[in-house]
């Protein structure tokens, strides 16, 4: 058992981090598939991202961010850098795809790569070894899950804001007491 | 159509905000039923809420909030403020029961409060219709309805917040990619 601590942060737990990785497509799936896109292509303004955008990056960072950065890490140790993550891919490779064919690839390949997880039974030991972050310098593989979990909530919290700001302009005053729409900090 | 709008917000649709409205109990069901009391009972520390609170906080919204107040407006116009909204009312309402209960109580309520919503037929001279609300005065039906959907996605937010606190510590150096660790502002 993970040791609670006074702010009710955990330490890192495999299993734990798996099964709310496992649902980010489905929970996806339930929230996105069949809205209008009046939704699917909002956006924040500017170059901001809509949902739509969202799940090709989510697709984009299955193929080559967690698991490739793992098995690389596994291999090579810091011997040999990650490869840099293209944060603009999904707008070239989501081109001509529906929205639901995102979250049907989204979902294959989330658990394609949960499989190969599971192959590699990374250990104590091995949530310990070290890889090389171009930017970021010497990183370990738990650090990589860990972030691969906070990755997939950060972009689903973004979900939540970019759809809310659809409205924001609609509340009136109840302004004040919305985050997401007001902006205040949590 | 609504009339797009520069920053792509866009003007209310009933239509559109009861598509999402419909969705949030089954978005919550998949993303929390069956996790570990470490996910569900977490939360950022202080006085702050759990996922699990934030169940009990939307099925009390179901109850007292969102329909109750629609019929106050359109019975009685600012007439008859709204009754005061408990925030806190989940934590004796909640006594008791797990998360599982909490997601059949919510999606069952939810979906009383659309079929509600659809009898009451609410058409746009009725989303003028303007109500009293204890603390912010006088509102419209529209704003109610859009702070509605705001206020599920607010949530949805806090509850993705929640979640990846738990590994804030955990990330290392990734810490600054990541604004739902780091706090950054969107």
């Amino acid at each position: 058992m993970p040791t609670a601590r006074p702010d009710s942060a955990l330490a890192f737990s495999l299993a734990d981090a798996t099964a709310l990785l496992a649902r980010t497509p489905a929970v996806l799936d339930v929230w996105l598939r069949g809205l209008s896109d009046d939704w699917l292509r909002a956006n924040e303004g500017g170059e901001s991202w809509s949902p739509y955008d969202v799940l090709g990056h989510f697709i984009h960072g299955e193929k080559t961010d967690w698991i490739p950065r793992l098995r690389r890490m596994l291999e090579y140790g810091t011997s040999l850098p990650f490869d840099k993550f293209d944060r603009f891919a999904q707008f070239r490779d989501s081109e001509g795809k529906s929205a639901g064919d995102l979250l049907d690839e989204f979902a294959r390949l989330r658990g394609e790569s949960l499989a190969e997880l599971a192959v590699l039974a990374v250990d104590d030991a091995a949530l310990d070894r070290r890889g090389r972050h171009p930017e970021l310098g010497e990183v370990t593989a738990r650090e990589l899950l860990a972030t691969w979990v906070a990755h997939d909530l950060d972009h689903l919290m973004q979900v939540a804001r970019v759809l809310a700001h659809r409205h924001a302009s609609e509340v009136g005053p109840w302004r004040r007491y919305l985050r997401i729409v007001s902006g205040q900090p949590g």
